[in-house]
């Protein structure tokens, strides 16, 4: 019987296992998880930390049990993979003590993103913790449990959200973050700022411009040192981002791209016959740089995952395209999301650009519960074709306005194009010209 | 001086002066509204009733003065247009009991729509109220002030937004739909179910496929008769929809279009030399449709009526491509939502289509606040893209789902086109696979 073989239970994993599965009734799909649990949602451990979501087993959507018997998809756990020989099509796993090889027709890699650490003294201590996978999460709410003060490195979504839901959990929370700004690589600093504001106003201690030296501590942690400063904490997070996971495909030669992650074409194969890629590992398309990206995000990673499972069991039959780029974070009540090109990317891709920043009202001006939001959008300095968006605001809708953009933005949609847009109106969820319109007829510089 | 005279204060009218006197200094622009209130938003005139705005002048964007002096445009209030004598450029118009005459260059017409009244007995009584105009929102709250049983004609969009105003002012409401569902011009039946029931449960006596036959009473209203029953009510709102104000284009020959409404060319002029049109007074292109449709909407109007304007300054600078046909409304906390093509005007117009409808959440499984929302979609059979949409939740976010498809059928998206769209998603505001992706898949028969 022919055997696809997924490595990894994540997003990407998953998916790959049931595409397959249902494309190729005939064939033995086999999913290897190194943890306990499959199908599982990294993106929700701060809200299982703080008690939002009540424990690590709400994070999944199938048990590994529930995957075997609904989708007929075998499923081994607390299983790892300590070795591939694409030669002779096998792979060696290692569960307990035991290692035993399993042979494969297809083989599916979605190893995903590993936290990236800085090499720092101390970084080994007890009570440093990383946000890597929902299985930890019990172990990250008895590591904080006695703790009082928080030390989060990092101010990128991670580290943002773990904010959240440390200071919801009555934790003074400091945050050191080495650029000038949060969310550094996503989103532009006139915007980021608006978020620092609120975040301190929130209570966070947030220490921007600081690079972390070392964590000194010895039977608890004392404190973090900083190039500036020195912090008393009880705990420190790392948030410092990730990096692909690619220790299996660095000891088979699976060829990494220019991001580092591993490249792969359309069809979610690898330079190596038979063996395909998705998810964090890889590196995707990104349509309006027109470059390989490293963006390790779930929709991506789930859309891949079913492109290499089509493939894996039915040949050609499916491509990935891309991404625009669309990410989305939160603090508190305040949303915050982006799509396209920042002006940050802009500028390092010789994109010649004009961009605007906005505020706008989110209803209209007499109806109740409205609220003022920043909408940022850029623009392709020649075609006048809308290259990027980015939002801030306490209203969820800020999350929808960059939802529309990326279809706006990956439609290749000028000004005009977005001005003249059906966009709907009713007093209650939006004033009679849009914000995303008013944003339009601004860079227009009179035209509209 | 060149003069730019515009009919009509309201969305189109006002926008049309204001780009007329902004591209063209040099001109006298005069806008003559027949009330006393310039700017003004229609769609408010429910939450105005209700209380929820606090007086009719919150309706407005400007009044009158402010537009005259921050704008520099010459207002005429309390006057209305008799006549206009295309050859000669004159407007006759009447303020009391003076008629002038005021000669024009450019002309734009954009007198809107008027409320379509059922010819039956008992129209004209007392207590029989029709939503027009804000300026009439005093007398609307006075009529209904010591009234309360209210019968309600017609269950579309103002039908439906009254009927939300009134239940919360404590009336109670009968609502009379002569067709067998609410908002039978806008939402396919089986979503229009969803809405009903709710309504229903909110305590509206909803009675649909009843025809009013006559309103009975002297002094104050007694009942309604309908085809099927009787109602003891106090006061009646008619809402059976509305018509365009053609009352001057018939009088100088102005041509209207196949749908009743004034028809004009994407750079908005009529069959008459240096006059043009704008807002619910002209029918539109669909684009999906591709022919000419009549929908009054401010969104349009507005885009119209700025299109309008700068023609009349400038000659043809600016075209408008048209609608596709977005609207939305709610009901309590009930949001409803259409765009594109609906099953019935899929049929009507002879497209083979596919239609599926979904129930999906609006979050992460596991992130507490979730609902339960209804997406409809609808793909031209052969060319697998989508034509259309509609959703029903009790989540503001369903609008924005109908805003991204607005766009998404725009840019004429086939369903992997939508699939591999780079929504964002974050457990707070969307499951990792969006709903409008899960649709997308259903309606791909399992090739996605």
């Amino acid at each position: 019987m022919r055997r696809i073989v997924v490595i990894g239970g994540g997003a990407a994993g998953a998916s790959a296992a049931a595409r397959a599965r249902r494309l190729d009734p005939g064939a033995e799909v086999l999913l290897i998880e190194k943890t306990d649990m499959i199908t599982h949602a990294p993106c929700g451990i701060p809200y299982a930390v703080e008690g939002l979501v009540k424990s690590r087993e709400d994070l999944v959507t199938y048990t590994p049990e529930e995957f075997e018997r609904e989708r007929k998809i075998r499923v081994l756990i607390n299983t790892e993979v300590v070795d591939i020989d694409p030669d002779k099509k096998k792979v060696s796993v290692k569960k307990g003590d035991s290692i035993e090889e399993i042979s494969w027709d297809k083989l599916v890699l979605a190893t995903g993103a590993i936290p990236a650490t800085p090499k720092v003294p101390g970084i080994d201590l007890r009570d440093v913790i990383t946000i890597r996978h929902p299985a930890e999460t019990d172990f990250i709410k008895r590591s904080l449990e006695d703790k009082n003060v928080i030390g989060i490195i990092g101010g990128g979504y991670i580290g943002i959200e773990m904010a959240e839901a440390l200071l919801r959990l009555g934790k003074k929370v400091i945050m050191i973050e080495m650029t000038d700004q949060v969310l550094p690589t996503t989103i532009d600093k006139d915007l980021a700022e608006i978020i620092s504001k609120y975040m301190i106003e929130k209570g966070i201690d947030l220490r921007l411009s600081e690079r972390l030296i070392e964590i000194r501590g010895r039977e608890r942690i004392e404190k973090i040192v900083t190039d500036k400063n020195e912090y008393k904490v009880d705990a420190v997070i790392i948030a410092t981002g990730v990096r692909p996971n690619t220790y299996l495909t660095e000891k088979i030669g699976i060829k990494r791209g220019v991001t580092g992650a591993v490249e792969v074409n359309e069809f979610m194969e690898t330079n190596i016959e038979d063996i395909y890629a998705a998810g964090d590992l890889v590196e995707k398309y990104h349509k309006i740089l027109k470059k390989k990206v490293w963006i390790p995000l779930a929709p991506a990673a789930n859309k891949e995952g079913q492109v290499a499972g089509a493939n894996a069991a039915k040949g050609r039959i499916l491509r990935f395209p891309g991404v625009v780029g669309t990410a989305t974070t939160k603090f508190e009540d305040l949303y915050i999301a982006r799509t396209g090109v920042s002006e940050k990317e802009a500028v390092e891709n010789n994109i010649k650009y004009e961009a605007k920043t906005i505020r706008a009202r989110t209803k209209a001006h007499y109806y109740p519960g409205g609220v003022e939001v920043y909408i940022k959008m850029l623009i392709e300095e020649n075609s006048k074709r809308i290259i990027g968006a980015q939002a801030v605001g306490r209203d969820p809708v800020v999350i929808s306005y960059i939802d529309i953009m990326s279809i706006v933005i990956e439609r290749e949609m000028n000004i005009e194009d977005l001005f003249f847009s059906d966009l709907s109106y009713m007093p209650a969820t939006a004033p009679v010209w849009h914000p995303l319109i008013v944003a339009a007829r601004v860079l227009s510089k009179g035209l509209l």
